[in-house]
């Protein structure tokens, strides 16, 4: 296909401005910048464009802005929900060479890094100073901070540190027109009017392009220690949680919850042994943190034994070294196993603590009354009231396609899950897979306050358009 | 004065839907809804509106809207900004007799509030469970949530627990023209497109009414230790926040820095000998949580310990008991007695925590060359790096007025601020009287952003207009 003259014209000023090597298009776009992680089929862009610094950025945006042509910022692309998917008429704007760790200042704890820099990377610049980044998740060698604040990037550490937004105290933001809003403050405490990076967390690109940003440090924990936790029901895991936070009060690092039909899976592909000598309805693992490897240690047996009194706890092992505490880690870490093992349909959902237990048994009983066979494992970040679902494509039978499978599945939760005001995405996002269902979890007043916010700050809809919601007053499809 | 037509009309309908006992206008007005603690003048608004519960207030802005009458929400009127001034063309709207408690969730650790329950009411519905809420402040027993949303109030919690913001899991908000935006949601995570609660915190009433709240709480800590701590320096400073936040992680409550100035000036007007034998250049008052009264004192006193072999400490005194350890708050709380013993000019500015030392001695050596006489107090959230500083009017010689006082010393010390990049206000807010300072903090584009956002909430300008800036694209007066 030959390439208009309109989009000549545009590649033409991207050259002129950015140079021969930041910009590609047709054949030339390697094929790992049309698809990520979501399973969405490859698209290629109109364009890619790969800016050199954050000033780079504000001219591809101010020169695609005056072509009126749309524009999908890219990340390290692991997001599960398709927000940074590229679109055929749109530019793909990748921040992977904005990957300068600018500043880490012991004093104040805080590290300044630029968009593209991987989260591990920060993490590393975060160790070295004696410091600790707050948030981790499972993708960590290969997404980008700009890409975790983009998304509000949630993970391993929110029970203790919160999600990727309690981690930023500035933030640099590019504005579809090319406007570079520098917020890049690193106060911890700043009323200084509307606080404005916060309404660029989590708007998965839709709103500015994130280039920069000044994130909170934590002392690094000089000791670690985790447990694997037996628990005979629902409400006992909710138990635990809080004798936890009691006993070890803003230290309490990982509470990871499975049902069994996860954590006999887990084992069952891993062909590890379970720590325990029988099954239990409920594991939990958990981690604290602290000063010392072995007072921790006792106090986690001591508080891990008052539980066991109270009848919470039926049977647990405490790690007692860091090679134990890797092999209860790695139970909980199948979940990279799922797409070798399943066709995985995955749910991320967030509902009141209380509710969890209920929830995850009436989407059991529902899925099973329909299909029979039907093979669903759950686990999730309870200590953040966040549940995961997955339920097997294969195991509903031959008569339905894989994506057939998942939309009747989704249909199904997500009812259910709006019945009880629950949120559709805990950590994910929406980008492009859960815009369908985004009704179920917000209401038609919140619809359109976010569109007159989109409007006010890109007019003409040209930052990641269509993602999270369509500009038109009616989604797609009405919520069941 | 007779009250003209349309202002009768407005009432009319306003007492139509709301009753009678609703509604008061003229003389009938009560003084204390007139001015708030920022010390501006009283000023009577057109009228007083007393919704009785949720609804009542979308019910009153709807009419106000249908008007095209503004309308400024009033909470506690603690505020030292004037946020929440009343204006004599808009009708005030008070949050006071929302004052339920609506749900203490034991499981979930969240509070479910109506805006107008005093902080005070809601921290002892929080104890009543055995949890904590995170923020506390002097005006305890007189702000309202909403008040303390709407501001993003700090206070002496925020080191621990963060700002209001980090508190807020849920929020109602109606717009300015009546619509209700349900967002009462209690989970932790919910990555549905646009955080849209995070845009009305800190707006200071400009965007929308908050009018329910659900909050996060946390376990009540059993014990609780205070050290007043005396320092060589300001670097020595810094050096003992990040020791103990590494010695208890999590569990410093308190980290405040008191300079010479201000102590010396404290236990002079509560007529206290210094529980240290001599003066020294810095003190701090630090608190920290844990499980056991004795077992915390001993980590305390060892962590101090070390630091005095560093040579970070000079000399501590660690509370022996709650009676002691309320002496040595009592040192810190001569805030209090400000408005007794001094014309103030308040400052409630933040930096990046190594630059506050500095920045403390360059404005008291610009005001000393100014006036060789002046007396400021200086003292601060170290922990947060927000500072404080309090110049007496009077000391700056019987030349100026307080307000041309108040006026210069601001510009001498904003000016100073801007150059470090600093924030005008760390946690009071924007209100009326910092907005002609407020593009020391903020850059036009920033401000353009702010404006925008305004115009497609509030696009008539009917709440709480002139409040954090004008709508006008120059502010009234250029920053120094």
């Amino acid at each position: 296909m030959e390439t208009p003259a309109t989009t000549l014209s545009l590649i033409d000023d991207l050259v002129s401005q950015l140079g021969q090597g930041a910009v590609q298009w047709g054949e030339a776009i390697d094929a790992r910048y049309q698809a990520d992680w979501s399973g969405a089929p490859p698209v290629r862009p109109l364009a890619l464009v790969h800016p050199a610094h954050p000033g780079e950025v504000a001219t591809a945006l101010r020169i695609c802005h005056a072509h009126r042509v749309p524009v999908v910022p890219l990340g390290g692309l692991t997001g599960l929900a398709g927000g940074a998917m590229p679109q055929e008429n749109a530019v793909a704007l990748s921040l992977e060479r904005l990957n300068a760790i600018e500043q880490v200042d012991t004093a104040a704890a805080t590290l300044t890094v630029q968009a593209g820099v991987t989260l591990q990377a920060a993490q590393e610049a975060a160790q070295a100073a004696g410091l600790l980044l707050g948030v981790d998740l499972g993708a960590r060698g290969s997404c980008q901070i700009g890409g975790n604040l983009a998304t509000n990037a949630g993970g391993n550490g929110v029970v203790q540190f919160g999600m990727m937004r309690e981690q930023a105290l500035g933030l640099e933001v590019v504005l579809a027109d090319g406007t570079v809003l520098n917020m890049l403050r690193p106060m911890l405490k700043n009323n200084t009017g509307y606080d404005l990076k916060q309404w660029f967390i989590g708007s998965e690109g839709t709103l500015g392009v994130i280039t920069r940003a000044v994130l909170k440090l934590h002392p690094a924990p000089r000791a670690r220690v985790s447990a694997l936790v037996a628990l005979p029901d629902y409400a006992s895991a909710i138990r635990l949680l809080r004798l936890l936070q009691a006993h070890f009060p803003g230290a309490l690092a990982a509470f990871e919850l499975m049902w069994e039909d996860f954590y006999a899976t887990s084992l069952r592909w891993s062909q590890l042994a379970s720590p325990l000598p029988q099954a239990y309805p409920f594991m939990v693992l958990a981690e604290v943190t602290g000063r010392d490897q072995a007072l921790l240690t006792d106090s986690l047996q001591t508080a891990l034994g008052e539980a066991m009194d109270q009848g919470i706890v039926l049977d647990a092992v405490v790690a007692q070294s860091q090679a134990q505490a890797l092999s209860l880690w790695r139970i909980r870490e199948a979940t990279a196993e799922f797409p070798t093992h399943l066709v995985p349909i995955n749910f991320d959902v967030s509902l009141p603590i209380d509710q969890i237990g209920d929830f995850a048994e009436q989407c059991v009983s529902a899925l099973t009354a329909r299909w029979p066979d039907q093979r669903t494992l759950r686990f999730g970040h309870l200590g953040d009231g966040n549940l995961h679902l997955t339920t097997d494509a294969r195991s509903l039978g031959a008569s339905l396609t894989p994506e057939q499978a998942a939309h009747e599945v989704e249909e199904m939760v997500y009812a259910l899950l709006a019945q009880r005001g629950g949120s559709i995405s805990a950590e994910h996002g929406i980008g492009l897979h859960k815009k369908p269902y985004l009704q179920a979890s917000r209401t038609p007043a919140e619809l359109a306050a976010m569109r007159a916010i989109k409007l006010a700050l890109d007019p003409l809809n040209l930052l990641n358009p269509g993602k999270i919601f369509d500009l038109t007053q009616q989604d797609p499809k009405a919520t069941p």
